[in-house]
């Protein structure tokens, strides 16, 4: 078996882990930022980290009001521009704490006087060593290049934050998310039938929306890493402002389809597919019947993330990956590939 | 001929008068600023429009230090929530100004205190009615689908824009790039000869950074919209961290490749394309001998943009994205599609 299977399902003990030893550090954060709300957050990240980020960006934006950037680190490292950060939060999300751009963003703001978060699974990087406050995820040593638990424990730190910022998040609901995902996972075998079908796919498109816009992203990223798909990844917004007019006769796309208030921009899409007749794949949970009666093949979660308070897909993102993670691992394995080790990729990558 | 074609070869025009019929705005917003400056602009944009919004990120952050979002309109228009943003640009980017989530943005932004300004080629559009102030992008009516000369005038117009920022941005040089766009059409007929030899292409990638990252993404755009072509689109940075993996012997990259401070990264991603075999042609310009020494096809503009001080690479992303424009164009019509009515697309979106 691939570590990249194994892994997949190491995330329900990864996860409570992140939760329960990252409260301290919600603690002392949130009274950190009692006196000294930022005007504005910044995000900085370079791969599936930067797909973490892009979660973020909604959940922060969402929960909390307070406007948040994706950081293009080529503006410091590359331009020499040094961004006004004054009262900014910049957070660095990396996997391994030794991204060298994103450590590069994080030095400088900090030396500038900016509020410093490094997300990170390693409590001994150059990461961890430079942010003024650190959230761990405690993935535990991930072998396989390709990320799997360290992007959700990443979305789970990135809740953690949040909070800290004043969301409305409840760890009540939080505590809940190790147990659907432990459930989401017994759907592997299932998972890697339908797999089989996808044998000779070449290309793809993946879409999401809003909270779950990071997931496409990252299912897009899976698909071009592991299994060597050329995938083009949408909001569905964006897909049918113009790439729509790919679409063809059995063009695989995958959509995550949770209930809220993404589902009526996600239902029109797949109106939309169903007519031009694409081969689509609806990744959805119990909670939202109208995406079962939709034509399209159906990876249905056995949970109901949808009725536990706050817009009714804030919940979503971490089990809506976890059936893309098994899709990816197993289609690699398929296809005669190896997940652990796309060619040419290290598991730290220093950008230049 | 297209129109598509036709409207490309508009640019040197409608890109003067843009320039010469948006310097009383630009004194206007000059003076606005100088009592209020933003601690943050927000860009929101779909499509095309989007990409220009890459472009001015760039050179806002680069050129007057103010941090640039890029807006997800859905956390106002599905999730609701309202951001904080007193003290805040937000500049809605749109060809036809009746963008419906753009605009619902920055009608929300304007109730709610902050400045705003319109980029757009309408003057009496929804947008140019909510914005308090109007940089038009003065390119004429633009009947393809495919939106060419009004990108080029929104560039030209967030040019402005920095400028009135405090940027450093010199008129003289902005009104040298419609000559420099003749000079570009000229390889009108040398591109449409390299179009033939992708007759058959059926996926790419394109890849940019930094100022011309948002030409990579246009591109992109362009080939999935105009010639069905599955495209993802990369920064440099990005292409190294994963999905560098996709390609394979005979690939189809484009590359966008001035001179300036992020040649160093491109010229490493061409020298790893040239070891995949990949088949790779380099945007590029005179003043940058490093490229046309790479053993890539090439399209080298007869300019030399990195002469007129600032990065190297400031006044480059109009003239870069001109062959790219006229290889889509020409593209789509040797595979026998209409460039100016892809299937299932109309001139004005709505999202929802």
């Amino acid at each position: 078996m691939s570590k990249m299977l194994e892994e997949t399902r190491q995330q329900p003990e990864a996860l409570a882990r992140t939760l329960e030893q990252g409260l301290p550090t919600l603690h002392d954060l949130r009274i950190h930022f009692e006196g000294h709300r930022p005007r504005l957050v910044v995000l900085v990240a370079r791969g599936t980290s930067d797909n973490a980020a892009q979660f973020g960006r909604y959940l922060i934006e969402i929960t909390t009001r307070i406007p948040v950037s994706l950081a293009a680190p080529s503006i410091l490292t590359l331009y020499e521009s040094r961004l006004d950060l004054s009262g900014v939060l910049v957070v660095g999300i990396s996997q391994s704490g030794e991204s060298t751009d994103t450590n590069a963003v994080l030095e400088d703001a900090r030396v500038r006087g900016a509020l410093t978060v490094g997300i990170t699974n390693e409590p001994s990087s150059t990461l961890a060593g430079i942010a003024d406050f650190v959230l761990l995820a405690r993935a535990g040593r991930e072998e396989s290049v390709a990320a799997t638990k360290t992007y959700t424990c990443q979305l789970l730190a990135l809740y953690l934050l949040a909070q800290a910022l004043g969301g409305e998040i409840s760890l009540d609901v939080l505590r809940w998310i190790p147990g659907w995902v432990e459930e989401v996972l017994e759907l592997e075998e299932r998972v890697g039938e339908i797999a089989e079908r996808y044998t000779f796919m070449s290309h793809a498109v993946t879409v999401g929306r809003g909270l779950n816009y990071a997931n496409a992203l990252e299912l897009g990223l899976k698909l071009m890493e592991t299994c060597y798909v050329v995938t083009e990844r949408f909001s569905s917004a964006d897909l049918m402002h113009g790439p729509i007019a790919l679409v063809e006769h059995a063009f695989p796309m995958f959509v995550f389809a949770p209930s809220g208030v993404t589902w009526p921009s996600i239902s029109a899409v797949l109106d939309q597919l169903e007519e031009l007749k694409a081969e689509t794949l609806v990744i959805t949970d119990e909670g939202n019947s109208e995406a079962c009666v939709k034509p399209a093949r159906l990876i249905q979660l056995p949970i109901e993330p949808g009725s536990c308070g706050g817009p009714r897909d804030l919940y979503t993102p971490i089990p809506y990956i976890v059936p893309a993670q098994l899709f990816a691992a197993q289609l690699a394995e398929i296809k005669g590939l190896n997940p652990d080790r796309p060619r040419l990729l290290h598991k730290v990558t220093r950008t230049m």
